[in-house]
């Protein structure tokens, strides 16, 4: 069983994760990411796979030619835990 | 400018694309596809993703681990045109 966020972790996310935002009516944080084409698009998601299935944790995600959606949330635990922030943290890096 | 689909070609989508339904409220086709795990259904995304870019067609698609639901229509057509038919027919092929 995977842990929920504690209310300390979760007061640091808007200053650790920026980009993300909390997402209306789920336990869940989101990131809406644009390119150039499909193909700079494509180079991300498949960078992101790789992080996912090192770190064994997958992301909700859609694409639509040059736009991204992320969205992050542990089933395991019904919500948000560590692995939402250290995913999101993988992802932040992708893009310098 | 690519041009919808007449009353001819729409007739023959239920027969033609049997896996496909169309999209409520909606000038779209979409299917579902289950895998066994994130590994297979990734596998599939990227022969997708070559589909799509070999005929300059793109799906807007989401994919949540073992899950995959694929949504086809044409944004210069304004709605299903022989593009969307081409696609998820190259697609449907992939399953054998």
């Amino acid at each position: 069983m995977v842990e929920r966020l504690d209310a300390t972790a979760r007061a640091g996310l808007a200053e650790g994760l920026p980009h993300w935002t909390l997402v209306e009516g789920r336990d869940a944080i989101r990131r809406e990411f644009r390119f150039r084409d499909f193909s700079e698009a494509w180079g991300f998601l498949c960078r992101v796979a790789l992080l996912a299935e090192a770190q064994d944790h997958h992301p909700e995600w859609s694409n639509v030619w040059n736009r991204v959606e992320i969205l992050l949330s542990t089933h395991d635990a019904g919500g948000l835990s560590e692995r939402d922030v250290r995913l999101a943290r993988s992802i932040d890096a992708l893009l310098g």
